[in-house]
């Protein structure tokens, strides 16, 4: 199954030309997923060019600017796109009605169904599945409600081994053995034992969103062990005092939490405008947690 | 006194990466002025230098996204900036309500006062005035209320011949020198005659912008003998049809208002999407009206 991150923007709220406002775009199986969308998203799914008519579902961590201002260009640009599929969008109350204001006064009728759906942000739960993937949020603590997302795969089907499967099976015994059951004969009988004949999906990926948050320890459970972990890092450690009164995090707590939650990997953005090098970023994080890697615009990651 | 316009984006609705949407700027004396200020503004704000702490005056022609959808980011960035000076918008109904309510849920309190000045878009009359210059509306017809803006400076002060300037003049007088009085000794007979003393100021300049509209004579009047003339031009004069069916306008018609309205140049903008070699664009109003110019990102005009 294709699991694909494309980060569009790496900046924070001071808008800087080298860098975009936030926006995390994920290609799973055939669906675009795009997790906040700072003002000039839809210019870099352009740039990137990934087609926004895949683009099924939008997550928004909370109602900071850079988190969501450019959502109701995106929007827009989709309806004189000539979509006509039902697109999902995730976030927290009050977002429905900005966006609904304005495309009054716009005096835009969509030509498609948006699906507002309120985060409750204080709690994790699964807030969404399809055939693919669940998201669960991840209660963050910011100066306004704020919530990540854990985007996992749903455990696969097992697969055929092909060189060995018997060419008398029936169409309901081959998902049967996918489903992972045995075959029985007519007297419930062992036929064919599911071992034999498949070999499991490989393990469900993972991927975890988190941006803005103070330090916060309760995420720790909620991203263990997931394949790849972004974790904002607005600044270095030298300022924590800074990241504390603002509600974020320094590279070195984005690495403390994905030390402590052992995930695989980990990705830091998020940076504060008045970082031109992001060397010591990378530094600070490595000490800690070595699979850290930097967010760059455009960076595309297998999960 | 200086009168300078940089345009800071080209398009119309569809985003293409080669073009921002709609935003002119203009420096008259030590304030920023903005018309419109589509999705990325502030980044071409930044991008061509142009100090946000000038800006002052905000007019916004209709509430279609390509012409405001930047709006919101650009008040959170001056906020972030610490601004403290007033800040005055001008546009339809509907944009204070949309940016309020933004505000509202970014939690966000403005360290400078907003004053919005709704605009009746209907009708032509004088919005506003400063001491440098009158903003007169241009009603516009488009699928939503818009209207135009006509930026004229007032007729400046006279201007002292310092080379042959009597050397015993009192601070009064010269104001009153400047003022166009003549001066008179105790008895009331004249002593500097004004014509003598000084000179003309030069002609006060003015710049009419007209963005999304049909094309519409009463236009013509209102911007008779500007010094330039922006108009958009939306497609080229084959598709006039299309242009009538989405209330825009051709090269030519941009052409053909300058033309009839005898304005000294023309410059066109908002070109769509599906154009992607402009030049078709100058040949045609060139042939209706010799002084046309493209806009093109960044370009800067001394009025």
């Amino acid at each position: 199954m294709s699991f694909q991150l494309t980060i569009l923007g790496t900046g924070s709220a001071t808008p800087v030309l080298t860098r975009n406002p936030t926006a995390h775009y994920l290609h799973i199986e055939q669906d675009g997923y795009l997790i906040d969308c700072g003002e000039g998203t839809q210019n870099q799914l352009l740039r990137y060019k990934l087609r926004s008519t895949r683009l099924k579902y939008i997550f928004i961590t909370h109602l900071h600017g850079d988190h969501y201002f450019g959502l109701i260009g995106l929007i827009s640009t989709l309806n004189m796109h000539r979509r006509t599929d039902d697109l999902w969008i995730f976030g927290p109350k009050g977002l429905a009605e900005i966006i609904t204001i304005q495309l009054k006064y716009s005096d835009a009728w969509l030509n498609f169904k948006v699906h507002f759906i309120e985060t409750e942000t204080e709690k994790t739960y699964q807030l969404f599945e399809n055939e693919c993937v669940t998201v669960t949020t991840i209660p963050l603590v910011h100066r306004v409600p704020c919530c990540g997302f854990l985007i996992k795969e749903k455990r696969g089907k097992r697969k055929l081994r092909k060189e060995v499967l018997p060419a008398d099976l029936s169409i309901d015994e081959i998902k049967s053995l996918k489903e992972g059951y045995d075959i029985l004969d007519e007297n419930g009988q062992l036929k064919y034992s599911n071992a034999t004949l498949t070999k499991p999906e490989v393990e469900p990926k993972s991927y975890a969103f988190c941006s803005d948050t103070l330090f916060h320890e309760p995420i720790i459970e909620i991203v263990r062990g997931v394949d790849l972990l972004y974790h904002e890092a607005t600044f270095l450690k030298d300022l924590t005092a800074r990241a504390t009164q603002t509600c974020h995090s320094t590279a070195a707590q984005a690495a403390e939490i994905a030390e402590r939650a052992k995930v695989k990997k980990l990705v830091i953005g998020h940076y504060s405008s008045r970082y031109k090098d992001l060397e010591p970023f990378l530094l600070e994080a490595k000490k800690i947690f070595e699979n850290t890697i930097l967010s760059t615009e455009g960076l595309t990651l297998d999960i």
